[in-house]
């Protein structure tokens, strides 16, 4: 994606091959700013304090932290693993990274490592480049058919963008190479409260140079009911067998409206986001319900242009905020993967992946 | 309602019989402030400013405001409705309340009119509560036979409540009867960005002791699909002749999440509500679009307490901002009117209301 005018990936090799420079995501939207990564302990730091967010992202991530640790000593493998491996205790992506460089790498002898951990992190990082880009071209190729005298207008939710993986994104390639190829495309961007990443998504395209509007939650109905909405287009957290997508709290709502106005709906996701062990993701995938200050409070900048937050509701206010939703298989037109388009259906999903073929981890 | 633990309503006659009292909504739900109207200038700061709002109140208020200034000069009836027929002109309640109070007054001596303009003012009050004790009574009936082993879960959608109305409410006058008949309620109150009218219902909730809890809007469907919403019951700014719903944007996705899990779902209005000049709501009634500063901007309470505003997008970002949308009839369970719940048909609605006794006003 484009920033700044430039082509850049959200995390990438320092000139001095030894340390990266990734996109400072905390400060996100409101300042771009980038950090350079030299140390086992800022690498630690960025991943705990969410300067770095996104399942793949935090994976690859952790990958160059194990290759910053090997460089500046080959024998603290399983100190590094175990520092990084506490960052975010329940991100998958971060386990399983972790774990493959601890397979690569341990056999090693200590004088072969830190090159061999760096060739590896940046294998993973094309690895998600490619998945995503593979994403993008089946997505752009939905969004050019749809191409008739106007704008093709795509409504997401959430951010499934470039932010959260090292380029690209999932939903955002779609978009970004339909734009590349000329394509007139027009995104409306649900805020998704009550964190707002809809947010980062207007950021992503604004960079880029891609045509959006912003809406509250509440409009997308409304927007398909009067035409406005050529296509659905979200990211998952995680996809069911059958293709049951979980998402963001708030999804099955749009794609209620998208199945009452015709609107086609689907999810982009790498691979690894089917989870293959389960069916029926309504009964089966519980809901985390997060903290009750996310709904209360709000995020933005003051007068001065200062970052604080403000309370909506007080603290006596009782709130229910469950972060996620699940939209049922029949809601969805299909799941767009990097390796081509599934109908939401068991058949179909397995058609494309064999028993032994189905990816036990969430890293692309 | 109760506030503070005593029933009040929004606008009460004060001790000296000559100015009335109203409850300040330009600060709530954040402090709760009683102002008193003393003066037609008075009455056309409070309509101007917003801190008196919602349709019914705003014309009981401007009648109100003809009798301060009748009993202040009785010549001068013609100079205070043109003031206070300017301080909203679109509000068509106020119209109509002032050009009744015209009809009424100008035919009399100006010696009798501050006494016909109270007692004219009174009967509006009186007639307002009426009509929304009667839709509590039928709402709070088909609240009483969902009861089963649990409390009754209305959702709820925006502020058709209390604060619109000199009492009740339209949707929470339901609420609170059937509260005070002993039914176990509990109401999910969606904070209706952008503009967090939510926060004024479960304000409301709170301060009459009714069990509610805060959800992002994006949160409805999830709850119906867990079984945790037995009704959902919204307000309306319109409604077609066939029972087409437009209200608040957001509500037509709830009607579909409603549907798609078998819960009922109730537009509670005064009859006025019903424009019998339309019937296909999504086609024929024009949606406002409003500022996108509502968007961009988030109102709260900063650390020190101090009602201030956050800007969650930058100006520069692209925002539309549709205030309403239309819930076809189909989706629509009932239509809680005074007269009765009509299903959402013309022939229906037609049955309670037959030519002759359609209202041409807002006003209940």
């Amino acid at each position: 994606m484009k920033v700044d005018g430039r082509w850049r990936r959200t995390i990438e090799l320092a000139p001095d091959g030894r340390s990266v420079i990734v996109l400072d995501q905390a400060v996100l939207p409101y300042a771009i700013a980038w950090m350079q990564l030299a140390t086992v302990r800022d690498v630690e730091i960025a991943i705990r304090d969410m300067h770095i967010r996104g399942a793949p992202l935090i994976g690859v991530t952790a990958a160059y932290g194990v290759a910053i640790a090997m460089h500046a000593d080959p024998t603290s493998l399983d100190a590094a693993i175990a520092t990084l491996a506490a960052t975010r205790p329940t991100a998958i992506n971060l386990r399983w990274a972790l774990d493959l460089a601890h397979a690569r790498l341990a056999p090693l002898r200590p004088a072969d490592r830190a090159q061999a951990a760096f060739a590896l992190a940046a294998k993973l990082a094309d690895d998600d480049v490619a998945a995503c880009e593979a994403i993008g071209a089946l997505g752009a190729d939905v969004i050019a058919k749809l191409h008739r005298d106007r704008p093709v207008n795509v409504l997401t939710h959430c951010n499934a963008g470039w932010v959260a993986t090292v380029d690209w994104g999932t939903v955002t390639a779609p978009i970004f190479m339909a734009h590349e190829m000329g394509i007139p495309v027009h995104v409306w961007v649900d805020e998704t409260r009550p964190r707002n990443q809809g947010l980062l998504t207007a950021w992503e395209l604004a960079s880029h140079g891609v045509p959006h509007t912003l809406v509250v939650d509440n409009a997308g109905g409304h927007l398909m009911q009067h035409k406005k909405v050529d296509l659905v287009m979200v990211g998952a957290d995680r996809v069911t067998r059958r293709g049951d997508v979980c998402n963001k709290i708030g999804t099955y709502l749009k794609a209620l409206a998208a199945r009452d106005n015709g609107v086609p709906f689907y999810a982009c996701v790498p691979s690894p986001t089917i989870d293959w062990t389960i069916e029926d993701g309504v009964e089966e995938i519980p809901i985390e319900e997060r903290d009750p200050e996310e709904v209360r409070n709000v995020r933005g900048l003051d007068a001065d242009g200062k970052f604080t937050s403000v309370a909506i509701a007080t603290a006596g206010t009782p709130v229910a905020n469950p972060a996620f939703d699940v939209t049922p298989h029949d809601l969805v037109t299909g799941i767009i993967t990097e390796k081509g388009i599934a109908r939401a259906s068991e058949r179909e999903l397995l058609k494309f992946w064999p028993r032994d073929q189905r990816s036990k981890a969430y890293l692309t």
